[in-house]
């Protein structure tokens, strides 16, 4: 049966000290939810802090990786699907979320915000940077959401779902 | 934990009855090794029946579909992957897949048998087409397996995973 | 010999007066430089001002589209590339171009922004949107050059491929 | 105005004489009949070859790369295409030829003969290998045509354009 898909995507290497304890607490409650978590998938930043909260809660976890790389995986992936696309990859994350959260932002991010955005799936914003939520809130009124803590963008998901 | 994945490809539409009996099998006895089914994703032929029997067995089902649709997904798979990338998903299949067994024949399970050749992936050839197992056979001897039912594709499989 | 490409993107049926105005001449311009013009070259709006630009200048027009349409295509595409690739066709659109100019605004354009920014590829932005022009510019302030006009556009490219 | 374009495709590293031969005379006759010879782009084996051809016969030569490299592209690729797809980009050259010519025979050509079979599009195999010719002209007795030299190709290939 058809499993619910929560998204989360933010910096690698680049991620911020909030950014990462934020992805922790995101895929811990998405685990709690039974949803699975879908990230990039690699052993860096929000990727990474988010599939081990998830592990903590005895989630399941899927990782989309760029590339056909075996060594640069999360651990804590379950199951990981190479697409070897490279950042047309991000395309594949966005269509398969049924909810997509961004924790954090810089250039990878504002590219998945941007796909969500393009295919009308709906994206949740948890960052602090003003310059990307006027943009994409003005591109898309109605498909980006934002919020200010974890939790509100589990509440976020959950009324996004019914 | 990274599970072992085992991708299960052949005909759609097109699959005949000894096809689909084997993708039952194949999909139950890979649910059985707590193996994670891969397929196509669709609600036809070979596709939709490993589905079924990875069921049966109360097993894990990943189905990556060709574009973005949410209407022709066969109702046995658990975890749905939206590429939109129309034939070039099957590279993803390949690629994310321990072991493929293609099962059956056609143009969509030439390709992706192709596709796995060309990966060094290991393929097994569960068919009685002789002209694809001469071809595929002498383009790759090392990669490509050749077996008669889907009891010896699996523990082909199982060899191979060693 | 390599041949110089350079990129124009823009909205499709949501294109303004101006933009139209802007991508007819970029277009025209492109081809005076004996550049080759790159565009996502379906039958509207910015793509296919910029090709009929292009052409009255006698200019060589590619188009790279999404699907494998053989019927939106915009009638002054002299090379069409059928990508069947949705939105992901976007990626190679920036990856193929020397220089992009994003001409105009929307959800397409803003992705093909975000993926020229994420692969580091110089990206010109001809528009009226405030709130655009400040997240790139911050999130990538050395590959994001901002202008007002279809000339200054061409200014800016020459000295980028200098 | 929409241009024919004729896709060449074979061995890099592991071309034979023979199939250097072969394409250099096929993009020598494409670039005489005003087509654009469309390869997978890389300095090796019968893309370079075909290239090479068509050069000096002062065609246009279209290069569709995997990567997104600069340093293996032929010299005598004019438009270069950068997909950064790996070995999915094959699809976008079946997708965008009006006819495809495989000279020689690989784990790639088989491929690229795999994908046109799959996408229902014309290709004319130029090989000597018996397996792969029986098994694609089996797999689809209407698209996949057989022939002896480079000049029978072209002869075919105009059939098919009529």
């Amino acid at each position: 049966m058809r499993k619910i898909i929560v998204g989360v995507m933010g910096p690698g290497e680049k991620a911020t000290a909030s950014d990462l304890q934020n992805a922790y607490q995101l895929g811990s409650l998405i685990a709690q939810e039974k949803w699975i978590l879908l990230t990039g998938g690699r052993n860096a930043g929000v990727m990474d802090a988010a599939n081990k909260g998830a592990k903590s809660a005895n989630g399941l976890t899927l990782g989309i990786l760029p590339r056909n790389e075996q060594d640069s995986i999360s651990d804590e992936v379950d199951i990981a699907i190479f697409t070897d696309m490279g950042n047309a990859r991000n395309n594949i994350n966005v269509l398969s979320s049924n909810v997509i959260i961004a924790c954090g932002m810089g250039a990878g991010t504002g590219l998945e915000i941007a796909l969500a955005v393009k295919a009308n799936q709906p994206v949740i914003l948890l960052n602090d940077d003003a310059e990307s939520k006027a943009f994409f809130k003005k591109l898309s009124p109605d498909n980006v959401y934002l919020v200010d803590s974890a939790i509100d963008a589990i509440a976020t998901t959950k009324a996004i779902l019914k």
